[in-house]
């Protein structure tokens, strides 16, 4: 399919064109620039979609969710941590069936589109059918599918990941399957190891069709260092579980960490040397009362950070343009500098940034030869009016209901209100169907 | 004019109905409950709004913004506040003409009724025939407009005051004129105790149109206490900037405070004793790298919080729901704790608590007798399925523009996609004509 963009504001990692213009063949950005310039290069056969007036920009990326989670959003807020987990997420989650587990990845695919996000990239529990991998299929959206690792049911966990490889990895050219380590608490040392040398082997034998990451968390709880340490009997040096991680020979540039939330100098060393990728969470933090990562010192060190949402169980929903605005909020709070992250760091950080998170090329920017991953902003609504800088508008002003048309692949997924080629409806009786099903499940419990 | 809402959740303070009804005449709500009580009162001439499957709510209260300033979203963001005042914001507010106070307000005015909002509170610049209140009536939004008062042109100011009570105040049922001190630093002692005199002596002269409230800006910036003290030579007993005030006499119920961030006990104690009330404003504190204001020690002490925006320059919307959401997650990062400040609070300082703030009494709750501002919200997207529990989807998952319809005074404002009875592109050709005109202006200087 050939489509041709006309009009508007162009955003891309360069430069802000004002009247751009975006040529898209089959899966890929041919032509991107002054709108007069690319429409030279029209011929026949492209569709038009009419954009003067409206925004333009690389379709944004959420680095870290838990996308099958979607099911479970607002099921338990404002609880404790503990409570939260135990009394409420565990048992609803030893109810759900692969069933579930697609419908959920299909829903928070839906909203993601509906965000203007692009690619996510997500970590959840795995079965061969229906998984988060075919739930996105489904719906066509872009994702890194992390298969969930835990030392109590490793040798399950690491039959799951070579199934998913060669079940699903680069399927459509959507999917990517990640080597998914819960997290240092809950994965021990030899495992960790293993896991980095299987990461290693299936890219080898699978990276053709896309690199293969590690995604994981780390550093999200403030006892993580001493509940890793107790549970493992290990020793983590001066608390920082980044150099324990460092001393294990498990970080590279293709280990993505979720939260980092509590960091010490050595933990940003580790980081640092090891081009260890970040992926911030910041409203699931504050959610969960977690802390207040300080990423404006890794942005300065020049270690790369994505933004994600993390599950909607705890943020509520899968959006980044409202995580872009509250991460520059913060780091501007924390540091008492109205100049830390700035827009267009914030804004770099939602795109190019998260595809380098996530060691993906070809996202994160509109130019010739990357993948036609694209989101249109209506800009009619008052609170966008008037318009003094673009960026600065994408991260403080626009609201990710004014996206508008999204396309991903070369795709349109989404258009002026309405989803393309999707039947909305049935997705949404499948969800309630489960919700219903999971709750009548869970109250035979209590 | 008679209107029946027929259907969708009902949230009231008191009780959340699954399947509730409304019914308004005139401008107040007569009926409001169970659909099936309230449909046997439906009699003929009803105007019906369907809303099954959405959910009605009290209209949102926003107690602090400059609504004018809608003018400068945008203009100068990620800059030192110092350089950000001196170099973009006075220069370019220097150049407003009273037209285009005026035009700013009814730019911000459709804003905040797109987002749901259906009573502000207003703090700027006065002239007697173009100002926000004019504004703010030529859309029909419901305002409580304060009328800024500094020492050095204290005259003009409490001329203002006078001017906008006999002329602004009570207009339409809509309008609220407030005495607007500045600030500590900027007004000085013998003037705060006038203008408390004022406030009482117009209370009790222009009263019966609505409540004569002072509205103020007080604790905002870390070093606004030694300034204040050096400006005006006085004491400032420990720092406490609402200790001083209050040993000058002029701290009670229709006191409200805006930003109130750097808070000693000192400050809570003077706060609670007088029932002063306070508009919290995390979004520009954070913005502004003012810091984050302990809210949650004044919730739990009984004292009144209201939420606020502040002026879009420092924001950059007038987005309450973006508000409830920042709040709650703020309070819940700096106390570690999850179940700080919940959702059914945070629901509550945007409605309730919002109208307690502004001492005004017959808004902020759907019940008989009650003014009929209400806001009805579009469930259909796919962020906002499944639903658990409709206020803390409230607070965590709507979006602003999630809004389908707006009634303020019982009038339709907004309806599905639609401002009713307003020449929504006119307001916009005025706002770009007064951008160019300033900014052309502005860079004369330069």
């Amino acid at each position: 399919m050939k489509i041709f963009i006309e009009g508007g504001y162009l955003i891309t990692q360069e430069k802000v064109f004002k009247e751009g213009g975006v040529l898209i063949e089959d899966n890929l950005i041919v032509e991107a620039g002054d709108l007069k310039e690319v429409k030279k290069s029209v011929g026949r056969g492209f569709e038009r979609i009419r954009a003067n007036g409206k925004m333009i920009i690389p379709g944004l990326i959420n680095t870290h969710t838990h996308i099958s989670m979607t099911l479970f959003r607002g099921y338990a807020d404002d609880y404790p941590l503990q409570e939260w987990l135990e009394k409420w997420i565990w048992p609803i989650e030893a109810k759900l069936k692969p069933e579930d587990i697609e419908i959920g990845a299909m829903l928070g695919a839906l909203e993601s589109i509906r965000m203007g996000v692009t690619t996510i990239c997500t970590l959840y529990h795995y079965h061969p059918d229906h998984n988060e991998a075919s739930g996105l299929l489904r719906i066509g959206l872009r994702g890194v599918v992390g298969i969930a690792v835990f030392t109590w049911q490793k040798d399950e966990n690491i039959r799951n990941i070579k199934n998913a490889l060669s079940r699903w990895h680069g399927r459509d050219g959507l999917i990517r399957v990640a080597v998914g380590p819960h997290a240092p608490y809950t994965v021990d040392p030899d495992l960790w190891i293993e896991l980095s040398e299987l990461r290693k082997w299936a890219d080898e034998k699978y990276g053709d069709s896309g690199r293969v990451i590690i995604t994981t968390h780390v550093a999200e709880d403030p006892n993580e260092a001493k509940i890793t340490s107790e549970r493992f009997n290990v020793k983590i040096p001066n608390g920082s579980l980044f150099k324990y991680l460092d001393n294990l020979g498990v970080l590279n540039e293709y280990f993505l960490a979720a939260h980092a939330i509590h960091l010490s100098n050595d933990d940003i060393k580790a980081i640092k040397d090891n081009n260890v990728k970040i992926s911030h969470n910041p409203i699931s933090n504050m959610k969960l009362g977690m802390g207040i990562s300080p990423i404006y010192k890794l942005i300065n060190e020049g270690i790369i950070v994505g933004l994600g949402t993390d599950g909607p169980a705890s943020n509520n929903t899968l959006d980044i343009f409202e995580t872009m605005k509250i991460t520059s909020l913060l780091q501007k709070v924390i540091t008492g500098d109205p100049t830390s992250i700035p827009a267009r760091t914030a804004f770099k950080m939602a795109t190019i940034y998260g595809a380098k998170a996530l060691s993906y090329s070809g996202i994160g920017d509109i130019k010739p030869g990357y993948l036609a991953d694209i989101t249109i902003i209506n800009l009619s609504n008052p609170h966008l009016i008037p318009i003094y800088d673009p960026i600065s508008h994408l991260v403080y002003c626009i609201r990710s209901l004014d996206v508008d048309t999204v396309i991903i692949n070369g795709e349109i997924k989404y258009h002026e209100g309405k989803f393309i080629g999707i039947d909305v409806n049935s997705v949404y009786e499948k969800v309630n169907k489960s919700v219903s099903r999971l709750l009548s499940e869970v109250s035979d419990i209590g």
